[in-house]
């Protein structure tokens, strides 16, 4: 019987050099941002009609080539379907008869081969798992992702969705190892697109410049209001972004996230609002209808600027784009258009104009 | 002899289970945010002059205690200062009379227990290390900093750093249980710093209001210029604040980085400056003068926005401030002011107001 020799290359499935390793995966050609593209196939598998006494033995051979072993899984001898999984320390301090099948733990955690490698990693997390098995359809172990591979994996996402909402495209390599023309080159496609959308607040300053002519007075509160309503809008889209990166918001918490942001925009409209009215009213040495202007177009930026934040990363995810591309900018030079119109129709109202 | 005796509870120095672990860990009163903070003292310590047999024999006992007991490490029966560090696997496949002192790594990385908790966990995935002893100024081992833990802190860490550059101060709780009163709270701090930040903005404009009354359609280009240099002080701080999170960028590359910055701020201005001179060529149907004011208060913003951008942070990080407080919104805020100034002194010029 094959099992009785513990030599045997069948006792265990695989175990092999990084290199070897690198070049699997390499020819396993799973798409990098997916779990088969973190995986490591270093892992060790045996079947379960081996005693513990036989694995340690099979074990021994491979143990200078595997570099972490401390799992072993476990696998059925007809079609490699994954069985269970047995933590090292618990194989070698068991009774040496002992049958693998009868130490393992049947109830384990897997995920497919396709998974996109940030939910894979995340679950390796929320788990405290240390390593994850990452299986076929058939439920055939492929490889394992390991803790110390993941802590990688979230670090570069964080990264990439930093940069994107800071207003760029990922650089993908260290800050220091990116030259200038890569960091331009990462910086002015956005800076068009925001270019195109802040293109309309000329045009709607123009439509506008009856009252302007009128109440030039008007202008010197355009930067301080759009930059309190960007600067809320920056906060909601940050936070949101995240929430959703990590998993804690998703797509069906739609209403009750922007609900949510309605409110606080509103609570921080109205001190904003109260604050700005004052400034303008000393600005405008107590022209009252010019600081009711202000700070009604606030109050309404705010809550807006909160609302359209919560809601548009949260609209891309359901159409599938990644939420990350809606950047602080992005927000920013959305409500500055719209906040210009707020603003220039409340000055119609309050001025009579 | 004691060592004869593999029961002994002096071979195994440590080994406890989670609760009693927890207790350890909160009498320690360690910084929460120092490696001391975030250590498990759940790890398993043996001396150098034990068989690998009577250490196999003593983990036993453990087993079911130590969660992971995947390395053992070795420390001096005099002082219990750190000698090495022995895989499991290492040891469970070994001649079971060689001895601990013989089989273990003596190389061993360590982090002191005051460290950061980031820096400590940085060390862990930089290092692709699956745990990481914590000693005390003397090397005594104090506990263990693991892989799966690691990657929950960086996480943590990222959170906190995006809410930071979004504008706000970090919610510290998941989204979904914020209250709209703590997500106001959280925001409120930093737009009334802002609101500070940019209360000059008014000033400048009523200081430049005789320029403005003459020039009335000078007015209409302000939200896309200061909106442009906002966005690539957005760029820059995220890109920068990100960098020195991760430790690619330090306080001494300074210069490297503003001289990188201040090149692709001016790149970035020379095809910004371009498109704004021809938008506002358009809009004014061909006043030149106008339109050059435009184009190179851009390229001057955007050179400016880029580099003061990256020198804030790392000014900040030198005095020891964490540099995340600088948030995309306060560089815009920043920047606003500073831009209305380029772009009246331009216009006087090019205008001969």
């Amino acid at each position: 019987m094959e099992r009785e020799d513990p030599a045997n290359a069948e006792t265990v499935l695989r175990a092999m050099e990084p290199d070897e390793a690198a070049e699997i995966r390499e020819l396993m050609a799973y798409a990098p941002d997916s779990a088969g593209g973190i995986m490591t196939p270093e892992y060790v598998a045996v079947f379960p009609d081996l005693s513990a006494y036989e694995t340690v033995e099979a074990l021994r051979r491979v143990a200078e080539e595997a570099e972490t072993i401390n799992y072993v899984y476990v696998v059925s001898r007809e079609d490699e379907a994954l069985l269970g999984v047995l933590p090292l320390h618990r194989l070698v301090l068991s009774r040496s008869d002992a049958l693998v099948g009868d130490l393992m733990s049947a109830d384990v955690i897997t995920v497919p081969v396709d998974l996109d490698q940030e939910e894979a990693a995340r679950i390796v997390t929320d788990l405290d798992l240390m390593a994850l098995p990452v299986v076929d359809r058939d439920n055939k172990l492929l490889g394992i992702i390991t803790a110390d591979d993941v802590a990688d994996i979230l670090e570069e996402e964080a990264t990439e969705d930093i940069e994107r909402l800071g207003g760029s495209q990922p650089l993908a390599v260290p800050y220091l190892h990116a030259s200038p023309f890569l960091l331009f080159r990462k910086r002015i496609v956005w800076l068009l697109v925001l270019f195109a959308a802040q293109f309309f607040t000329v045009t709607i300053q123009e439509n506008y410049s009856d009252i302007l002519e009128q109440v030039i007075l008007l202008s010197a509160f355009i930067p301080i209001l759009i930059g309190t309503g960007g600067n809320v809008g920056s906060q909601t889209v940050s936070t949101i972004i995240r929430a959703m990166a990590v998993g804690e918001v998703r797509p069906h918490h739609v209403m009750r996230v922007v609900g949510k942001e309605a409110i606080t925009g509103l609570a921080l409209g109205l001190v904003m609002g109260a604050l700005m009215f004052l400034r303008a009213d000393f600005a405008t040495g107590g022209t009252m209808q010019i600081a009711l202007t202000v700070g009604f177009t606030v109050l309404i930026l705010t809550t807006w600027a909160a609302t359209i934040g919560a809601i548009i990363p949260i609209v891309l995810s359901k159409l599938r784009v990644d939420p990350a591309v809606v950047s602080a900018p992005f927000i920013s030079s959305f409500v500055d258009g719209t906040g210009l119109i707020i603003y220039f129709t409340l000055a119609g109202y309050f001025l009579n104009l």
